[in-house]
């Protein structure tokens, strides 16, 4: 059997794509909710959606890092800001939170899925992998919310974000060293950190609070 | 011909000195404003002046690091410092931003065309090698802002900045792809963000403004 | 003479988990204090702990870092933020700034020997030795205060904390020439900085203040 049937690589190409683009849309929508200029909103988006990757791709000391080789990625960040710009302005619409949350869900599953993929294959230790997996859905949205002054929301929203990313990861983990599909592995992954995060957000469970009082 | 002339040579290195010392003073001014101590001062001022260039030499995987050849520059920020403090002290002198804003400017367009030259030397496509110059003339001040708790004002002044970098950082990809002396593309690239960056703040020009109401 | 006799290594092993777990607690209770959820202090006790030495290793090149070499650290973080979860719920009990000042103060002056060792032994210069100490020792703390959106606590605490580790690598400098034994290095940069930094808190001596009126 061939690794990639068309079938399914076309359709992981498709949630590539679609998780890229929730992730930048949350950066958009956090600088223009910041007044950043048109400049600061590229760059905000465009670190939400790479800066997972680009982190992870650093500490595993890889290079040349995914968006250098796929030019195109870049390119898209800027048509979608120009795009959301025009549009906002002229039909006062408003992108709220809950528009991106289920395409974020599935970048959040994606990104940790590789992520976790992509270190296990250097090879390191699972722990080590699962927690690479998780910078690598995470830490986009972490810079986006420390380069605008904000505590980043995934360490402080209480609803489970990276607990999905890291459950997520160790299925990948598992499915790897039992079948030894990538393909297999990665569907696994991404599925279960999504079906995870649907069910947070769905029955709005917390994380348990800490207090100092 | 010889690719660096004396003269050149001469003039280039003058110009690095002046746009790292402009980097400095405006981090050295913001730690100041915001009460840092002495560590801090040197740090913020260290930070500001190499921090563009060290990123960008960790996200293209150089070493060593151009402060690690040349300590001069890491000392020459300590004196800064003590300078400045001394003077500021002595003098009720209020360094404004105003006294900076030429260096600055040549220390934008030195920064840029000489980061983009570097990437371009890796090799690395055209794009990303300008993406490059921008990071090593732009996110030294982003750094800076980030420590000292400031949204970076590259992406909220709304006057035009890293697109004037962005603009130098094309016009050596042009020199260099027609003529192919490093030379030449280095001065065009500075040349051509110090002109647009000197526009920007005669004519006092804006980016469009990101609204959500 | 052996270079770590068996006494010996089994001082500075817990002496370095001693700084470790005091490096880990300023965070989670710097995270607690900002209402964190259980994610973020995990995450933020992990960046204080491994923030500065994983910060060195991406500037110096070096892989795997030791969190990656050592997975019992990472758990061992994970570990202590349970542990003091329910400890700190049962009991009403507030860590407070002095109860991990010295245990603190024990981590600044191994990280900061150690990792002025450990870039000396690339090698590097001096000068750049001793910054990487400095990084080393300081920068998890920096880190911690950046995701926490603070202005980090080693730039504007104005009693000398960075300063102590700067001496201190420098005394590793010193030993290091004249003697060879990295061991003889490691123990009287540690004693120097801690000496200095107790020095510092129980004198109470200031860094010189800054102003811009």
């Amino acid at each position: 059997m061939p690794a990639h049937p068309l079938n399914l690589a076309t359709a992981l190409l498709v949630a590539e794509w679609a998780a890229m683009l929730a992730f930048a849309l949350s950066g958009l929508m956090e600088a223009a909710r910041k007044r950043l200029d048109a400049v600061g909103v590229v760059v905000v988006a465009g670190l939400t959606a790479f800066g997972g990757g680009t982190l992870r791709d650093v500490l595993l000391d890889r290079r040349p890092f995914f968006w250098v080789q796929h030019a195109q990625y870049v390119w898209a960040i800027v048509a979608l800001a120009v795009i959301a710009m025009l549009f906002m302005r002229g039909r006062h619409f408003q992108p709220t939170e809950r528009a991106i949350v289920w395409p974020d869900a599935l970048g959040l599953g994606l990104f940790a899925a590789s992520g976790t993929l992509i270190a296990l294959a250097t090879p390191l230790p699972a722990l080590v992998s699962v927690l690479m997996g998780v910078v690598t859905a995470v830490f986009g949205g972490v810079l986006r919310d420390i380069v605008c002054n904000e505590i980043p929301a995934a360490f402080s929203d209480h609803r489970p974000y990276a607990v999905c990313a890291f459950a997520g990861g160790w299925a990948v983990v598992a499915v790897h060293s039992l079948d030894g599909s990538e393909t297999a592995a990665l569907i696994a992954g991404t599925l279960l950190t999504v079906l995870l995060r649907a069910l947070v957000l769905w029955r709005n469970w917390q994380l348990p609070a800490w207090r100092i009082d």
